[in-house]
């Protein structure tokens, strides 16, 4: 293969087309079943729609008129329209092999659990639960069940980051010392979804850390979080908009990470590895390659408005996977012991914020999880 | 709309699914038929597949091998394979609205004919015949059987360009003076796809000539170009790997395209569009925006390699195009005077390398397409 | 004043001079005398050198083979060179108006007092002195002999930041809610100077420091700094050479830094300042705009490898500064409060890197340089 | 040395004056004189005044206004201040042993050949003269006296032009196979100047042509170009302000260059290598690395504005190099053949685009100059 061709993940997979290059040999269709048509609901249900190796046979939404929408726009002829009462007609259903669950958090375990219990392979949004023993309880039930759970860690399916996580592993920045990512949101969300959302740290802190924890291959002994309310909708519900964090690892390694929830330039997502033999950085993805140079200077076109549009093809990749997973071609991703581990450093950052104090996280108090 | 969301083609798409948008309302799904599943083929194939408007209904392709393969891959239950003697049956079908044609291009012109003739709506590869009279007989029938006939000039449909055409129409750059374009691919073609090509003006040119007027809105005058073939699998067979075009605007603008038929680092496309108020540029694209920083300096990935990954996007707002005419809902943006004015764009730079000498053109002499 | 031309330095400075801008007006020549030719001093000896506005009376240096090799390199028939044993020559030369202190550390307090007791203008490198009484020591001489004491701060001159600086203060960013730095030096430094160097938040930390405070106008309630030695080099001597600091301000700002004594890819200095209307940032500088594109990627040549060349201008700059306090034309840009404070503000973060600890920093508790 | 250092070559000069590194050894320093203040004059005025291998004796300008402002604003005590009139002052002056001039081009041929028939060697802004027989009369002259003449090419003297020539020479393009140049000036230059600029080819193109050849080792064997005038100023003298050329080289390299005389958001100046092997850029400059990014997208600070900013350490370079010829350590870089052939070629390019023909060109009839 040529080197030019290495990271240009859509033409490998074109060549791949051209060439007959085999692949899911004798796999078949994966008849899923989706839970929730909301923000993130609305990106899943795309990507299983235009993947051929799935096929969509329920959609669960309480509104009505957005399950009308969705099947006239797609003009479904082959998907029922489900409301959340009616959601058992799936669970016996022996055609659906695997369900998605984008609904809100509160009702994510016991979803999870359920759909486990009837032999469904689950894909499931982050958090699995609201608590550390509900996720636990979670990933029993798919142990006992012997079926897939992927927590839905979008950003591990991310193209460019997957890159770095190569590139660090082959060794190319040596030893590393270094781990900064920065990640900006770029609309203010609802107060609605900020209710339930679970705070900073568990709904947006909580992305980063298992992304350098994924990619440094170890867990922090001690973290520290500083953050503040800008605008005055967190501060009334107690959560922050802003944040940095520190976090030291065994190895020496330190992390420095940020977190505002409204960037107006767009969603900023960076992230950068610096070492003994030099730096990876992935840098923020703009929707073309357009530049304009007047008087004011060369301006290119603002970078990806929304995880929708930046995380793109993460969100193919993931499904994907998932569907890897399904047809038993690979194991899940993200493993128990790393929704554990991310949401109990979610949990100190939390901690730190709010006490002023560094935390340190004991590694030793394991749970069952860590054995699964 | 926010500022920063205004050129993010996916989130609008994401935001009008999140919003309930209404689109293409009370249209049926397209009954499509492939012609070809060679290297631009696989490409539509699959955004075919891919878009919910539109269902495939049959593929033609003489390679058995190929057509087991991609049924297999894709587990294609409703989708009829044929070789090319057996395509009568397509013509015949009354559930095919539409024909999409890739096959080698001495086959398009009584393809796109019978197609026509049978009442299906054609989007056909360039060029649509070897000649402009065939050329014209193509328009002709589609204009006696009142359906869309789309010549499939991808590089209108990418988003960057898109922009860059808005753009100039509103002003941004005043009065242009200068256009440019580059245009590399980065594999030498096989010597098969070469002797049936056109050559390197009616094959590659053709694409940055098309660019150049539909963003000027005009026609040049006179045309100058200089090629050579460094390889010698080109002067083999009287072609050329290289050249360098201008072409003169009754404006004044001048444009100047260089052109290869191969990048050791990439499929490089760029254009530049340069007048009183600025400059607008559309840059290559990387498949992700990793960076590596060593002794050496800082390297991005390399740029897309092929169309295949470059003009992806594009690829699917050209299905989406064609669906819309299919549809009603638009005419076919690239018009007939279009394909015929760059046909003839591109034989006057041909004479001008084989000559060494400027050529002039002359619209009056205008054929039954202008009139289209 | 063309808009494109309003951040170009170098272009205003030659238009100025084109169009016949009276600058200085009535100032005489500087005559200066310059203590240290080492890896600061061979700098400022260049820039006062090609400095019409000053004449190189002296230069101090133990070194012999240095002092001739300089002298012949330059043909300096009007400088004298003289050993440290020699330099009260320099306090009685009425000649001297000022002295350019780039002498070890240890050595700082001592000249800069007798320069200033001797009437002398004084530039010195930072630190003023080991300790805060020296350098409110040394300010309290400046007040009594009512001479310039400009402590080093190259940062503040670099173009780059300056602008930074004046947008913010326009309002560019709105509320500002983070700052990030990063700082990482491109060679391993001597052990002999490293002996001297006052360690990781002394010599490198500071100048972020001032630059974070510079920007923000206000200073640090508390800082948090974890650090590490992965070279056993600064393990030896107790020393860093990697740190991330955290510093929190009363507006809420939040700052972030991560230093390293070495980066293999150049001398990597970069600053990002968001808040509610945006985003600036300033990147690294390479010497050229050369970009290699082959199958690896397109590779930018390196970024500048030392402070020599990515501060080239800022020392400039500050030579100039200099001038103009020593004409009378201006205030020295760096207070002697900003050197207290960042003084402070170091020691607070290399206790908590010693400690573990978050400090608290207690502006109550001034001191006479705070009425300065 | 480390390949992080090998292209900045502002720290290669510091380090090297860091180590003692000896150069220039035993020369004296050269006494010069300058001829014209102008908006080149004053860039050599500044290059010349601070570097300490050449001293300033004479400077030449007919406005009194001009030189009282520049003796005042540099304190200058040692340089004379004469009218054109007074000039022979400095051809009988054995102090002088260098003269630079930067007169308006008619004054060329006159000055040159004064100059180095008394003796003195001679940097002068180019062209030599009005004619190409009388730039033949210049360099005999030249070879007559046995003294340097160098024709101010300022763009051989760019560290990133300069860094391409070498890296082509190594191989890293391979068989180059195309070579495009961009130059657009900023701001449209004065009547008066316009007046007796020699038209866009002899002014600009010729810059752009000099590059070309330098870079490619060989001379066109024909050119076409086509030139435009937008701005009415330039229609009524019979000049252009925008074209497009192209050339063709034995080797088979293609050549294309566009020329502006006004862009509205700076100085741009580019060139593009592209060969078997890959592709060698150099983009534009910008005075600093600061990026804006809000809701319109990130906005770089513009490029340089013109080209006293972008060919600033190029102007530098350039007098090094003719102190170098003075001293005898090199022998000029412009060789008579390349003045000779730049010129010839610029003609052949006029001529085009003046009967809108294709024009070879016949190195055959070579003139004396080809000899020297």
């Amino acid at each position: 293969m040529c080197a030019a061709a290495a990271t240009d993940y859509r033409y490998l997979s074109y060549e791949a087309g051209l060439k007959g290059v085999k692949t899911n040999v004798g796999a078949n269709k994966v008849g899923i079943a989706l839970f929730g048509l909301g923000r993130i609901g609305t990106i899943h249900f795309e990507k299983i729609l235009s993947n051929p190796r799935s096929e969509l046979l329920y959609c669960v939404e309480k509104s009505q008129s957005r399950t009308d929408y969705v099947q006239n726009k797609w003009k479904l002829s082959n998907t029922r329209m489900l409301t959340p009462t009616e959601s058992d007609v799936i669970f016996c259903d022996p055609q659906v092999t695997a369900v998605v669950i984008c609904t809100p958090t509160q009702t994510h375990e016991q979803l999870v659990k359920k759909a486990l219990e009837s032999g469904k392979a689950v894909l499931c949004e982050k958090p699995l639960s609201l608590t550390i023993e509900g996720t636990v309880k979670c990933y029993e039930a798919a142990s006992k069940a012997g079926k897939p759970l992927l927590c839905a860690f979008n950003r591990r399916f991310d193209p460019g980051f997957k890159n770095i996580k190569d590139r660090v592993e082959r060794g190319d920045v040596g030893q590393i010392q270094v781990v900064k990512t920065c990640s900006r949101d770029s609309t203010w969300p609802s107060l609605e979804y900020l209710n339930t959302s679970g705070g900073l740290f568990h709904d947006c802190a909580i992305h980063d850390i298992d992304l350098i924890c994924w990619i440094l291959g170890e867990l922090p002994t001690s973290v520290y979080a500083h953050s503040h309310a800008f605008n005055s909708l967190f501060k009334d519900i107690d959560d922050f908009d802003t944040a940095g964090i520190v976090m030291n690892f065994p190895s020496g390694v330190i992390s420095l990470t940020d977190l505002s929830r409204s960037a107006v330039y767009g969603y900023d997502q960076r992230i950068e590895v610096f070492g003994s033999k030099g730096m990876l950085n992935s840098g923020n993805i703009r929707p073309t390659g357009v530049v304009s140079h007047c008087s004011n200077g060369s301006t290119a076109v603002p970078i990806c408005y929304s995880f929708a549009s930046r995380y793109n093809d993460a969100y193919s990749f993931e499904i994907e996977h998932f569907l890897d997973t399904v047809q038993g071609f690979s194991e899940a991703e993200i493993r128990p012991h790393d929704t554990y581990a991310t949401s109990k450093i979610a949990s100190a950052c939390e901690e730190s914020a709010r006490t002023g104090k560094i935390v340190k996280i004991n590694w030793e108090q394991s749970c069952s999880v860590t054995l699964l």
